[in-house]
């Protein structure tokens, strides 16, 4: 179908605290952007927000480095209670080299710092946010909370920005997703001349999420949700965790 | 400021062939969606039509593969006349194992079968689509051409899908890009809590890219462009060249 797709700002939400729901949250900002949420809808929330929410904070200065973390803190020049931090995040340290700590988290992201962030997480210069622990598992029930509160079947993701191998800047990746395929798989579609397509499988998380956080920008704009009326996606498949690719079809690890 | 983005499919495109003026062409597809090109708009362009334009076409038939060609052939498990128009694009193959051929292209990209495609070409079953030759110099191109025929001010993407290191599924990335920066660079503003953003420089023609390609989808519906308004964009800064990573800064190529 031909039609054109919406990305309608999410502003004005209170400074998240943890405890806080965000579902109710999320519905008085799209109240006040003039909308209802709708079926098909689907609503990009910033990571950051959801870590809030679900409390995954941390205090630096409750924090104890071990010679591990002190040793790679030395090498990446970083402080080592984050790298503390960073290591209790992470599955595997892939890189380290001045200023870079690329991890894969437990959750099987390859990203910087495994996603332990500072900006915009409070006016606490020692608190760090943390990636929620399971995702995928906070967007389905952001998802089932929405669909109590407003009755629509919505699709949720869960949004950060990821740098990449080969490309300068970051993007935004979907880290979570519920009622969407983090993959949509083509296999067996036909071209404009009948053949097999090339691209088979088709990041189409990612790509909202990426349109989602170019519309959030990365600055003090205050905007952590983006609501996507109009988009053509495929609901089955995982969630997000399917997108991670696994060791043995990575060629770039 | 807080206002919407729209993604506004343009459809109805007639199978572009070497030497049509896509300009003309686009700004009928305008036209046709009820709309006029203005100011500020992005035009995201799909890669297969910018290339069909230019001529940039190679019948297998009239290519005789070489021993490297065959060779690799043998273990890719691809046509040696595709493994060797491949190798003509091509600065260096990266990896090489049976069904995938990661090069890194003689523009910088890292991509699959150096963008090399059958899908989407025409009718006949040996032409392949190679890459444009400069893409940021077609975007200029093209944005130049639109600014005589409409007056208009627009930025111009060429977008094409890429599969990733770590992460399953294609996306769509900027290959080329004119009036507005690859990479916004961020350095310097603040967070909600006046700090430092972790952040800093942002793949925003990719972000676009991606947005577009989920408009566009993979399949036969024939949507070579997508018209985006209402983005905030930064204009500065190269073409998407300026993406690439070099090989220095690059810890997994």
């Amino acid at each position: 179908m031909i039609r054109p797709v919406h990305l309608h700002p999410l502003a004005g939400l209170p400074l998240v605290r943890p405890g806080d729901d965000l579902a109710v949250l999320l519905q008085a900002a799209v109240a006040r952007a003039g909308l209802a949420l709708a079926d098909g809808d689907v609503l990009v929330v910033a990571q950051k927000i959801v870590s809030k929410a679900e409390g995954r904070l941390v205090d630096l200065t409750t924090v104890v480095p071990g010679p591990a973390a002190a040793a790679l803190a030395a090498i990446v020049g970083k402080d080592p209670r984050l790298v503390q931090v960073i290591l209790g995040e992470s599955r595997q340290v892939l890189r380290a080299v001045p200023g870079v700590l690329i991890v894969e988290t437990h959750h099987g992201f390859v990203c910087a710092n495994a996603g332990v962030d500072h900006s915009n997480v409070g006016p606490d210069e020692t608190v760090v946010a943390l990636l929620p622990a399971d995702p995928d598992a906070s967007a389905t029930r952001l998802r089932g909370a929405l669909d109590l509160l407003t009755g629509a079947n919505v699709a949720v993701i869960i949004n950060d920005s990821h740098g990449r191998a080969w490309r300068e800047g970051a993007v935004g990746v979907a880290i979570g997703a519920a009622g969407i395929g983090a993959l949509a798989d083509l296999r067996g579609r036909p071209d404009l001349f009948g053949r097999p397509l090339r691209v088979t499988r088709v990041g189409q998380a990612d790509e909202l999420a990426a349109a989602a956080s170019l519309v959030m920008g990365q600055s003090d704009e205050g905007i952590p949700a983006v609501l996507v009326r109009g988009a053509d996606f495929v609901v089955g498949g995982g969630g997000a965790r399917s997108v991670q690719r696994s060791r043995e079809r990575d060629l770039f690890r």
